[in-house]
């Protein structure tokens, strides 16, 4: 059953909350008395709408519906969660929360994006205080995994359970954080990085942008996948981690910072900062900035992916999540037609100088077709560990029509032969009824040991049997078979 | 010729050192009297070896010759370069600069790796001052691009340039720290990050793999593309930074960090870190989590490379400084063979599940020597800025032999046919002398405003003409023109 969820108070961060749910298929509830809602969560779900689907490699559920109310109470009916964005003042936070509580189903969850107030400032004085709960995103909202999801004794750990499921099934990484304190955990470094830097523009250290080289040429880069523990870890070297604290420890005594004086927020000081960063950056506008920054986190973020790390790890599991209902098994699949091996978006990273998917890209669908296609007969990572697969000895791919970032893709594959140690496939790759882009491909199943060629195990040719009968009243397709033609 | 680097001090960081200079072609003489530095800085350079190549388009230049010398005064002949990382002491330090002024070339430029001297301190006292200055680097040192350069009155502007073209050379990313300052300026916001850290962790509030969550999830991975000042303009939104300081800044007055007090390292404390952080990532090995990290940021950065920003940015400027010697023109071509197109290492993310380059990186080195092949008949940036292009419509790939990451590739292209609005041309990739795989590909011009096909311009059909009739006499390849069989 689709599910529903409030957001009271739009802007980028309640916006991204309802591009995140809407686009795991929820219905999306605003209210928001700023006449300028709409359009602002309007251009939030644009950007998502070019990013977040292509991170994954199936498809999202279909986009819920989103709608606008002018009233508080309309807004909530029927929702599973609440998500509370709006300004950061305890006094209108806990007026809200009156209100929602009056309205609102009393199973479901009230999330607070704060990242000032602790959830126990929230629930005091509250109808339902255990319906409250912390839940702190980080912009972009509908990219960035992050959610600090910060309970008190008062919120049942049934509830927390849920609030964890709930936000995993959205595509979140809820990080419990198990003490309250002030600012929860990220924002206390940010605001200790943000301090210093402060300091060192109003100093004439450095301008915002050496400040902004100096992070993202080094740590920036390693804190994207490994945070600050493990990077020291692996510093330490074989000693471990005593060691390096044995090496860093002492200089902790080192006068190095400035954190607890405040540097006063003088016009002078805004200026000098507002003033560097036009400099740095004031040839993109904000729009352009966001779909550089999108472009850049998306394109890190499959990286990670590919080798199932940190941020990366979420979106594999994200898509395990997704996966059962997108693609179907051996069972599943009607055999006597093509089978649907691939269904996705295309990613904003696919697509190249001519404004398109790339000609490689059309083989890395085509190959994750195979893929697919292979575990459908058995030839899946537990095969594969135990010494068996398919090498692909030749690809024949013909470009019928463009396709941009964001399109929908299928890929439906016919089997030509699947016997012994051969297989050959014919993909067709549409997006609606448009077909895209065939791939024609032949493999030979060896021993990875020898890295020969040998017959693939009995349930194998048994799958490829069943498929090879089912599909044998198909027609060979057209362009199968075909050579790029020599020139006369 | 071949410039030659001194490194005074090994491990992980001298060691670091050597590697960018040895992998860009520069010799190496390692001083270092730890028996086992000769073992630790092979370690890093296997790591580097696998990591760096690949992270370039083009091939770097051949790797120089590394030597291990027993006395210092004979590590430094020669030196261009001399990069001092030993242990954090100034009284040994200034030793060294001692030993080392004795030695080595007035004009070598002595760089010092130490995070916690400012480069005034390390002048003091020494033969010449001017030669002395902070390059601070950050670990892996083979594949962050940062250096902190940071010099001092005594060092002329024309040394500092000098030194800041030699470690641009090399892939470096220099960042001219403008005034000497503790800690200079990153490890400033590392040493708040910990301190901070180390409280939350005493407090039982997270524990380290809590707050590597909180960083990698979150703003770890906006910070590897924009650095601090940049991400908040954009959060900012159109109202600009003047906007977001109004917000923010008053937060600071909270009291949400307790950055100035530091823990006491007790055994306890050091006790409960190391075993969270055992408990964290023991799984792995620091052998295996160096080779996670690598792998994880030739990932992250090569996505940034084709976004061409930030750390990517400097790659792609690297490749620039390095393509003239790699690739032929048009003019410099022997026009009569097949015309090398690409030359490159594997990266380390081109590899899959079944260890050896992905068969849709085939496709992908095969698209890279058409791109280039386009560069060298004028279908360059330009060109297709000005609205024409090449679009492919078939490519047909024979997988002849695996390659693994690291391996040194090379594409060499004959055109069939190049006439009109048709382009047809067979690349062959080798190893050295080995037949890795074909790649045929038909193109068609196309206008990038309607879509659809056009001739290209005058400057192109002579281009092609010239080739056409130096490759007249090459035989037909073999594969050429061939279909993958349908079965019988």
């Amino acid at each position: 059953m689709t599910k529903t969820a409030a957001i009271i108070g739009g802007g980028v961060i309640g916006g991204g909350w309802a591009a995140r749910f809407l686009l795991n298929g929820w219905d999306v509830r605003v209210f928001d008395p700023d006449p300028e809602a709409e359009r602002k969560i309007g251009e939030v779900l644009d950007n998502a709408r070019r990013s977040l689907p292509g991170l994954s490699d199936v498809p999202l559920p279909a986009e819920g519906a989103l709608s606008f109310h002018d009233d508080m109470a309309d807004a909530v009916q029927g929702a599973t969660w609440v998500q509370e964005s709006v300004p950061e003042r305890l006094d209108l936070k806990l007026k809200v929360y009156k209100g929602l509580q009056e309205a609102c189903d009393p199973d479901a969850i009230i999330g607070s994006s704060t990242s000032g107030f602790k959830p126990s400032e929230l629930q005091e004085g509250a109808l339902r205080p255990e319906q409250i709960v912390v839940t702190h995103p980080f912009n972009p909202v509908y990219l960035l995994p992050l959610i600090e999801l910060v309970p008190t004794d008062k919120n049942p750990q049934q509830m927390i359970e849920r609030a964890r499921e709930l936000l995993t099934s959205v595509g979140f990484f809820p990080l419990h954080v198990k003490k309250e304190i002030d600012a929860h955990i990220a924002d206390r470094f940010l605001e200790a990085v943000w301090r210093e830097a402060l300091w060192l523009v109003k100093d004439g250290i450095a301008t915002t942008e050496e400040i902004d080289e100096a992070i993202r040429m080094g740590f920036g880069i390693r804190w994207a996948q490994m945070g600050l523990f493990e990077t020291y870890r692996v510093a330490g070297g074989e000693a471990g981690m005593r060691h390096f604290m044995a090496q860093f420890g002492p200089a902790l005594k080192w006068p190095w910072t400035k954190l607890m004086d405040v540097p006063e927020f003088t016009d002078e000081l805004v200026d000098l900062i507002a003033d560097q960063s036009d400099a740095q950056s004031g040839m993109h506008s904000i729009r352009e900035l966001e779909r550089i920054r999108d472009n850049n986190l998306v394109g890190m973020m499959r990286a990670l992916k590919a080798q199932n790390y940190g941020a990366g790890a979420v979106l594999n599991q994200h898509d395990a999540l997704l996966k059962p209902g997108a693609l179907p098994s051996l069972d599943q699949a009607d055999l006597s037609q093509p089978i649907l091996t691939l269904s996705r978006a295309v990613p904003l990273d696919w697509t190249d100088y001519n404004g398109h998917m790339n000609e490689a890209k059309y083989l890395e669908a085509f190959a994750a077709a195979t893929d697919r296609f292979m575990e459908i007969i058995g030839c899946d990572m537990e095969y594969i560990a135990s010494g068996g697969s398919y090498f692909t000895a030749e690809n024949h791919i013909r470009y019928i029509d463009e396709v941009h970032a964001g399109a929908k893709i299928d890929v439906r594959t016919q089997m030509l032969l699947g016997q012994g140690k051969k297989l050959h496939v014919f993909h067709s790759m549409y997006e609606g009824d448009k077909l895209l882009a065939t791939g024609e491909s032949f493999l030979l199943h060896v021993s990875l040991e020898t890295r020969r060629p040998s017959p693939p195990s009995p349930k194998i040719e048994a799958a490829m049997a069943r498929i090879a009968e089912a599909q044998a009243g198909l027609p060979y397709p057209e362009g199968a078979g075909a050579a790029i033609r020599k020139p006369s």
